[in-house]
């Protein structure tokens, strides 16, 4: 016989940054309606703080502090462990700890479930713990519930989106601008929209660890950021985004989650694509997030908000509470865990570059003399990489210039081959600026 | 003590038409996958036809096929009843016999639910039944989880969009084609994207009842269509387009579900809006669907996708039937009705007309005689309706002109008693038409 549901539910938050203030403001705030909508009493009985003696906005009660989450996890009075502190290290022992003791976990770490996934989700069901986790991906946009229970009826060829706000407004400043990356990314973080070490951000790892994320939901494989393809948008030059435009695009740092299910093969990207003009996802600027989901049922849907900060976050964290509560009063015994994500019986095997097509977007700082694009034209045909168009403007180093290349269907086998070769070329001055175009209309 | 959940879940369709078509097809076509998903058996057992003679595109063996959809309802051993054959009398008591028998109804009758949602939900509280609607709104856009699951920590100020894609494809080919309306709608039914009476969705009531259901999930109050302002879309013509666009905007006939939380006012309403043409929702084209939710908490998020069709409305009812296989492996004594749903104890009330506000966009057909402007302007004044805008175009009629004024805010009260004098003046030579001016940026 299993015990009565509990009619209070205890809440604790290890981590009591910004995310944590977050969810503690609007929890209090909004408590009435949501114990009304629930039907239990929710306590914010404790959280977890790096220090105890900082001034918070957001005030605690002294008594509800503690400088130790893993009292947290191990609290036999706690029902909701919310692991809001970030990192891998620490957080991974106090998800796990939770969970061992039959917890429910939820998180907002993309890092943590990226590198540790199949761990979390082993120890969640060898003990009858349960880990949700809405505000990894996409903030406040209910993304995850929509591909694991929405669209549960679906198998998903191709789910793309803007995944990391801080690059989607480093880019539209770009734009909208017409400044450097440098500048931009300087006034990010002053604005606050930028971290001091902003590298987890602009070089893509941030979008890859909620790329896996996505592709576990949809697929139920774990693909960690080295089986991904992962590149950054420190190279992008305002000069790319008039060149995007001419050819009818704008430039966005997309994850796009493909499969093909004739090959039964899976691909996983993280790149800054351009967009055909007239896509919704193109059009989608600042810090906003956006994703697009392609079921075969179901057909195209999309999704957009904020993707990130204090208030879409916590919306998406009291919602996984609200979630918790609900298994709670069911009685934990019967869990969920695993519905809603495909069985991983199912082999499918990750994409060889040769498979992964394309069409791309090249652009070389070269010498401006004479022969110099019969040199790139034949480095490119020797590897069948068909050219569509050109755009040759002055480049800012004096006698140099720039040359923008796109191409018809290739594959990144043949194109890192030719990158690399093209390199090499005594007539190419930099390291050669690869962009992918996404001809995605929806 | 309890019955131990059924290993294998036998589903009954009631209707199979369209849609219950698609759901037999899906559910058939992805079986394995779901049920290793869900973890039962998926076993479609009965399906209610009306003409069991008829010749169907998907086959069902004649031994499954009944005439009597209350036959199903009424099995013992059915679990999961759908819904699906549209209409308000046999739907509903098919809906509540199985409601009363303790057992799962999944409904996509939005005009059911409009009229007797409370009735059901009610039916439902005494039996131990649940009633699931996710393909009620907005067809595979899972619109419906996400409003009550997803972003459960908000209170909604504002939520509209486009819930009927026969309208929208009738807008859409009138801007891109410069078509009428008569002719946009013949084709329309020719094609098969209008009913042969297409009343219910170019009146705007099949969107008023969509919005009644979406704003019972915000708000937890039953608005029924008499309460609200619900006007449709053949009014409209290639003129209002070109009119709109040199005022920057689009025209879409839009749900719009406001609350004043400081009045404590709800008001719902259907109507063909201006929306600036930067807005995301102005540019969805087709038969595409697309919802703008603002929560307090997350801000505005949106969803958009195909609104209606076999496909779409299929994979909302098989998430459905999804979840009520969650539900049942939990038992169903606890149960989720009323969760997500604000608690209705808490008074609201509709707002008055003097309280809804907006900018408007009035068309009159004039006599092409000197005063006529002075007229209309003198009528406007003395309701205090202030002209933002005058366009003045030949009209059809030889010795007609066609007047459109912009106003500035005003507020339905004052706009109804203009509108009729307006429509009274000798110089009006038709009856005015009314458009709302969305000031909605996102």
């Amino acid at each position: 016989m299993s015990a009565p549901a509990p009619t209070t539910i205890n809440i604790g938050l290890c981590g009591f940054g910004t995310v944590g203030q977050g969810v503690w403001k609007h929890l209090s705030a909004n408590r009435a309606e949501l114990e009304s909508r629930l039907g239990v009493k929710l306590n914010l009985a404790r959280a977890a703080v790096r220090d105890l003696g900082k001034a918070r906005a957001v005030k605690v009660p002294a008594s509800k502090l503690t400088a130790d989450p893993l009292a947290i996890a191990n609290d036999p009075a706690i029902h909701v462990v919310c692991e809001l502190m970030g990192g891998t290290t620490l957080a991974r022992q106090v998800t796990l700890a939770a969970l061992r003791r039959g917890k429910i976990v939820v998180s907002a770490n993309k890092a943590l479930i990226c590198e540790y996934g199949a761990e979390i989700f082993a120890t969640a069901r060898e003990h009858g713990g349960h880990f949700f986790f809405e505000a990894s991906v996409a903030g406040g946009i209910p993304i995850i519930k929509a591909l694991r229970e929405g669209l549960v009826a679906n198998r998903f060829p191709r789910i793309y989106g803007i995944l990391n706000g801080t690059c989607n407004y480093i880019l539209t400043q770009m734009e909208d601008r017409d400044a450097p990356y440098a500048s931009v990314l300087a006034d990010a973080k002053r604005l606050g929209y930028a971290e001091a070490d902003e590298a987890l951000d602009v070089d893509g790892w941030d979008t890859a660890h909620k790329a896996s994320v996505l592709a576990w939901l949809a697929h139920g494989v774990w693909v960690k950021t080295d089986q991904m393809i992962v590149e950054g948008i420190s190279r992008i030059t305002p000069a790319d985004f008039k060149n995007a435009s001419t050819l009818g695009f704008g430039i966005k740092l997309l994850a796009v989650i493909t499969r093909d299910f004739t090959k039964n093969e899976l691909c996983v990207r993280v790149h800054p694509t351009l967009l055909p003009e007239g896509n919704v996802i193109a059009n989608v600027s600042g810090v906003f997030n956006a994703i697009s989901v392609t079921g075969d049922v179901v057909g195209t849907t999309l999704y957009s908000g904020r993707g990130a900060g204090q208030d879409a976050t916590a919306s998406a964290v009291i919602s996984d509470i609200a979630d918790a509560v609900a298994l709670i009063k069911h009685g934990k015994g019967a869990h969920f865990i695993g519905e809603g994500v495909p069985a991983p019986r199912q082999e499918k095997r990750l994409a060889p570059p040769e498979h992964i097509r394309s069409r791309y977007y090249v652009r070389l700082t070269v010498k401006d003399q004479p022969g110099v694009l019969a040199r790139v034209a034949s480095v490119m045909a020797k590897h069948h990489v068909s050219i569509a168009s050109v755009i040759q403007n002055p480049a800012e180093t004096p006698g140099a210039a720039s040359l923008v290349l796109t191409t018809h269907q290739s594959n990144e086998k043949a194109m890192r081959t030719t990158l690399k070769q093209l390199g090499a070329l005594a007539s190419v001055l930099d390291e050669p600026v690869l962009l992918r175009i996404g001809d995605f209309n929806d």
